[in-house]
């Protein structure tokens, strides 16, 4: 595989012919090494049914190549053309409300209909044989942010027979399938599998067993819609790697299981936010956070398809990025993993729905203040990049973090203000703020590596997940287990055989009696002579002899009690997090862990000032990010030097700094 | 029929047969003596269109008698399994925007689909067959919270031809339909039944008329959807009671109309309140009220077929009851005139969508917090039970409070803040905060029962309700009228023939020439010398030479103008209150009031502690509950003696002590 | 044409045949020339589809005939009968959400439904032909509130195919239309007309060309809806005039184009808001304003249709207007233009929707304080009307008002507080504070006339365009250009050729190269040595030599920029703002740029006292408008004496007075 670091979007078919010569040369002139193109191109491809013209991609590969840059290829199957549509109005897909979603965005499509998927595999074959030899096309994207606009689609009739079909070989029988769900309750046994709805709106509630089978089932169609893609490339493309475009924490597709499909996990990241968001820019551990987890899908590093280059905005505009920005925002892309950086888009479009999602060059086409940024950051990176390939972030820390344990937390989110993902972005803001570097892991995942483990909400629950956590604890390591842990097996169903948090409670030394939902009052806690604030819930527990506590509620009837708990097990020690601690509350609590689990921060925090290492057999690379407007100092930790910056331990507004040590 | 006093929801049909018999035990053990059983187990009945199954429903019940534990049992109409449905989708009912609701929760049927209805009369006609002699089962309850869920529902062309029957009956004529609804307006007149619309989502606005008399046709559906049931379980059942679980104020079936084809109302009492609720539990007052309606309905004592046993919950959950609130909140149902109190449910389901409705056994089923409270409660109580049957509270005021007044308030709320019911609520509160209890009263009630009659918002009105104002206040009545009184007859049509409220401006002594919505502002009021806030609404007034003036307005441009007045009228006194009085003013004013009317406390108030009254010919039963969690002190009224309870006068949080007094 | 200036909107078909002598003297008594009648009466006059029957409405007017009022017809086809709808149930309009609009309301139609256009074709050709000649018929009004209610409508199949049609018409091939609409953006090529959808909801995005042309497609519906009838009326009714009411800024239908269809344009002016508003009445200054752009659709004197004489509301109302309040509102639609006053409505109706959209009559039907308070009115001003009729205000100020920018705006806002006609009425509110009257002028309208011309968010450009403005600087005239300029071609695409404005730039003297949408912040802005603040948008900007800097940037990365600048340009003048002014800012600017431009104040301004002159060639007629609940004094600008008014100089509440001056 070529070893290239930076890339543009790019899309020649929305210019004339005679601008791509000017955008080549001013993308070699930058450092740009490769190029992404074609994936929302199926009608430039195929302008009818029986028509297929590669010509103009021909044109603008060779174009490209003629300067130096080479080609990522998409497919355009997230934009089937209004001539299919016509033909095959029922590849439209259908909401949960019943509604037809028509023609005229994109992602316009039943990711299960036979027709679609046929029309797929004949496109994807002809270009998959037509460029799979090619030179200068190193990779491909299958589709685009999958998962993406999808999010409650679709429920038509071939989505609900090919959820009967997916449920029909997971339970055998109708009798299996109604004690996975517990349909005795409200009497919605199911005599044939014939007789299960796709989810569209009832009358009153849902059964959450079928709402997380059917997300299961939604993830997995994402997969098999994904295979049937990576199949045919692979079969053609025996040289070309095949990476696709995640979105961070997006919480559709499985992509743990989706990235078994493919060489590279890669990414669009946007810290100005989606065109709905309502703030300035994401707050910087959400970025990190958001980082680390793409990293952790593959468990190695990973590639930024898409990297903010401007404005974002559909109809609805953000914050323009201050000068520097943009480039510390790529190089926390680069400090967390990430070996390669795809900038979206070359151009900012003149057409469509993303007008307003600003690309490197403006409207105009003339280079300005984005341009000169990133060239100057592509020209002092690129001779570092090499260095800097293959290595890795090595946290001591792991955050476990699972796909449906976050499904069943949208289908039961307990309090308005839970959500999975957010209150494990709580436990990573405190190891955030400590410079304590963390991965995220999934529950198959090598949880060994870690000296300490954060395993929030571990709702959804297994007896093979239970041995590893006492396994994992028995042999040395610190566990922290929390609130709504060990409430459901893996059908969504109740469990009602012990105490919460069933068969973990003798790791954790607790059982839950009784617990209360917080609403819109707050808890106060007793911690280490301070009373601080917790949120959301809290747990009512009966404690072994043994189990040590932490803190206790200092509120409410329950005040007095337990709240916050450490109990020895083999080598290690289990915590349970009988609440949503505060902020405050949450930084004292990680910082004691840490210093009891042994684990150290990189170098001394400073506010909005990020550290982040990679390391490799040799070498480990710090970086040093300053995400504020404002010049900060930082402690330059011993035995490091600078690699790449001003002056080490002086940072300007947004700038940053690498520095590295002999191992 | 048999004199029951404590029970329990129960659903053996999720749980494994080894296990009822324990469950049994631990009932008899907390003193449970029926349960109601398989309101939503259709499935489990009639697992096909041919097949019959009750062995396991008679297992259950003859198991539960070996503990002597009687049965009521539910008819699981309210759950249409999934074989029906497959068979016939067009039992699912269309909401207003034309979109089918799907199988998946419950109630997801159309009331008037005859498919639906013959299934119907089958399965109830077998049930009845079978349960109909069996002496452990005592009563029935039809259906499931009718009018629940169904809220908006059904406009399908079943409901559309059912309604058009309805209109033909009620006007025989297309011509008196047209003159009933004013259809001259925006040219809706109608030449033909069938071509009136179930009311589906127009481009803009609704007519009125219209829209009330299909609130009446959609309650009048519900009782024809019920009565079919309770001829059949009577022509079966001749020595088992019929009761149905109502919602206290639920506005959707007229609950007098449904009274009618019971032997006892029954109720669900949720104080935790409803899964969507935001506040940690319903406010005292609406507890208080809530009890009061139910009783109002048949003007007899009821059952709580659903008494909160546990936090209540679907996807988000609400607070934990605190230690003894439980019983104080099941006491405070007896209080107000309940003989029976069900618990629900037994044990915390593990399935399906209440799973976070808690029962008395949590879901490991071992008896802990709240069983062993119940446990205690049921042993105390149990032996006053006897005594207090049958009785009665007996207030001295009414408040007036009818469906049809309910509709027309949905139909145009005139403010955005304004409600038929949270008017009434305002009313009752300053009532209760004296410690004055009340009845309700539906407008074809005795009247002449009580000293002091409230009448807010009689915004509908027929001659034949004016003549009982009339006769009421003529006779020595006092009676408060308010705003928007008068203003429409029984078609929604407004009246005017007179200036406001009507014939009774004749009785208030007001004419209303002139009115202000007060939108986001408030108007102050001039009472008894201190300036108050009143809210909503303000009724610009001419008086009749005789009328006094009890409050005038003292901002706007209509300051000093008349606000609230008083009228004497043969031998009572009619109030007219022309705007909604703050609760400062309301309390105020509700003071002088029955001062005047001679209605007297039950005791001296104290805040957060509620009393109430039942009494037969013998003796009077005091109920004092203190709803705090801090220790309360009141004034033990003279000549009554402690009869359940530590201390007399000294309240425990959430403590609740009865008291009595021969007469 | 009949000099009529004061009526009413009569429903006789509402009342008993009896009551309509007592109505028609009562008009007299108060002065009531002129009623407008039937426009939703379709049903009595074509009670079947055989069925004419004008004889009612003959009586109708013939009756007012003799207590000497004229009439004016609507057609009633906004409010198709029951009988049409259940023949032709296509007629019923679809929704984006593909959902059908139900009979019930008004406007449940199709524009586009060949059907339904019969059947109106038919019905105004019987009216027009029956009515065509009757001296006591003096003008039509095709319709009601053309383009309300069918904001998002409608998208059935008819309308889909007309769209087609309209585009195939426009574009002639599919290769011009996907270059108009950039459909090279997401594959969204169309190879024939017949794929074009109407816009229905989508997965996600829309195509903002074709958004654009669809709302094009859609406005010129309605004038082809109207022209339809009014070639009718033409044919038969040589003597009578058309006219349409206007709801002010009403944004579907462009009222400019329709108004080449009336010889009058009207409005409808309820200053206590529609029946959503929630404030108590719209602001002084949009009032003002909406009633300036309703004068400038046709640049002519206009009438108000349908005033507002006392609560509007349908199921929520608004508040009540003071004594002296309707009297104000009405005489300020003759101070900016209006040469007659038609009260909506006559009586409060009784029945539907608009029970409670307040007449000059109460429900009662006895005359109350709004019939007085009006009759004084009438009879005061009749004797005046004369004089003012025909007169016009003269602004030296335009403000550049266009249906399609406002399009535009609709569909991408850029910031969510954005909106087209709100940021005009940002600059209009910084004029009327000032005293300084207004024109609104269309793109296609003579500039030259005015000293002054403020043509904000001039977003869609094109080179006649761009040469206006060149042309009316060059020839000394002071044009104030905004933010979001020259962004986009008519396909609303962007145009990629220079920097922002385009071509303007020019006449600018700034070119744009970067921007920042503040979102949830503000911007400091320094002006005349003081810091503003300043909203939603920085333009950052490279200046010409000779470019005057009026205010620069004072917060954010762009600290010390230009904000605001001036250009000289021929012999005028031309102002760049790069942001949104905030009031304070905005009223500084304005007051600097009309002293440069010449412009002058009516007379001294002072809070809440509206000031609007008419003139003629002999006379200037000056209102003043005390808008407040309080005495206002203002000085008597010298010459002019009191023409209506007590005492000139002294206000009381809601007081208006008329002076005048010869010239």
């Amino acid at each position: 595989m070529k070893r290239l670091h930076f890339g543009a979007d790019y899309y020649p078919e929305h210019w004339e012919r005679g601008r791509w010569e000017v955008d080549a040369r001013l993308m070699q002139q930058m450092g740009i090494q490769m190029v992404r193109m074609a994936e929302f191109s199926w009608h430039k491809l195929q302008p009818q049914e029986d028509v297929f013209d590669f010509q103009w991609l021909d044109e603008a590969i060779a174009l490209l190549a003629d300067y130096g840059i080479y080609t990522i290829l998409g497919t355009p199957t997230a934009a089937p053309p209004a001539w299919l549509i016509q033909k095959h109005p029922e590849i439209l897909p259908i909401d949960r409300e019943g509604r037809v979603r028509g023609f005229g965005g994109r992602h316009h499509d039943c990711q299960s209909n036979p027709i679609y998927r046929e029309a797929i595999r004949r496109l994807v074959t002809e270009m998959a044989k037509h460029y799979g030899e090619n030179p200068w096309v190193i990779g491909w994207q299958p589709d685009n942010e999958l998962g993406n606009s999808h999010q409650e689609l679709c429920t038509c009739d071939s989505c609900r027979q090919h959820f009967q079909k997916w449920l029909e070989k997971k339970y055998q029988s109708t009798e299996a399938l109604n004690a996975a769900w517990g349909t005795a309750f409200w009497s919605q046994e199911y005599n044939d599998f014939a007789q299960v709805p796709a989810p569209r709106i009832t009358v009153t509630g849902e059964n959450p067993s079928a709402m997380l089978d059917w997300k299961r089932f939604c993830s997995d169609l994402i997969v098999d819609f994904t295979r049937e893609q990576t199949e045919i490339i692979r079969r053609y493309a025996k040289n070309q790697f095949i990476t696709h475009n995640y979105m961070g924490f997006a919480n559709k597709v499985d992509y743990y299981k989706l990235g078994e499909l493919l060489d590279i996990v890669s990414h669009d990241q946007y810290p100005g936010g989606f065109y709905l968001s309502q703030t300035p820019h994401e707050y910087n551990h959400v970025l990190a956070a958001t980082l680390d987890i793409v990293r952790s899908y593959k468990n190695q590093p990973f590639w930024i398809m898409e990297q903010q280059s401007g404005i974002t905005g559909w109809e609805i505009m953000g914050r323009a990025p201050a000068p520097g920005q943009l480039s510390a925002w790529a190089l926390q892309g680069i400090a967390h993993g990430a070996d390669a950086i795809v900038f979206f888009r070359w151009r900012t479009c003149t057409m469509g729905t993303e007008q307003y999602w600003h690309g490197i060059l403006p409207h105009s086409g003339n280079p300005g203040r984005r341009y000169q940024e990133l060239k100057e950051l592509i020209g002092t990176m690129e001779p570092l990049m090499g260095r800097l390939q293959g290595s890795m972030p090595k946290p001591q820390v792991g955050i476990v973090f699972d796909f449906e344990q976050e499904y069943a937390f949208q289908i039961q989110p307990h309090h308005q203000d839970l959500n999975y993902t957010g209150q494990l972005l709580k436990y990573y803001q405190a190891f955030y703020k400590q410079n304590i570097s963390v991965d995220f892991v999934p529950q198959q995942g090598d949880f060994n590596q870690y000296q300490l483990l954060a395993a929030p909400l571990q709702y959804l629950m297994s007896p093979e997940l239970e041995d590893k956590y006492f396994n994992y604890v028995r042999q040395g390591g610190h566990l922290i287990l929390t609130m709504r842990t060990g409430v459901k097996d893996l059908h969504n169903l109740c469990m009602a055989d012990r105490e919460l948090p069933g068969k973990l409670s003798e790791l954790a030394g607790v059982e839950v009696l009784d617990y209360d939902c917080l609403r819109e009052t707050h808890v106060e806690v007793l911690f280490e002579g301070q009373k601080l604030q917790a949120n959301i819930w809290s747990d009512l527990m009966r404690l072994r002899p043994e189990t040590k506590i932490l803190a206790s509620y200092a509120s409410e009837f329950y005040a007095g009690e337990p709240c916050i708990t450490e109990h020895s097990f083999g080598s290690g020690n289990c915590y349970y997090v009988g609440t949503e601690p505060g902020e405050e509350l949450m930084e004292a609590l990680i910082s004691q862990i840490c210093r009891k689990a042994g684990v150290e921060p990189i170098c001394v925090p400073v506010p909005e000032v990020e550290c982040m290492t990679r390391e490799n057999d040799k070498t480990r690379f710090l970086f040093v990010i300053n995400h504020s407007s404002e010049a900060k100092s930082y402690t330059v930790p011993q035995g490091y030097h600078l690699l790449w910056g001003e002056q080490a331990g002086k940072l300007g507004a947004y700038e940053v700094q690498i520095l590295e040590i002999e191992k």
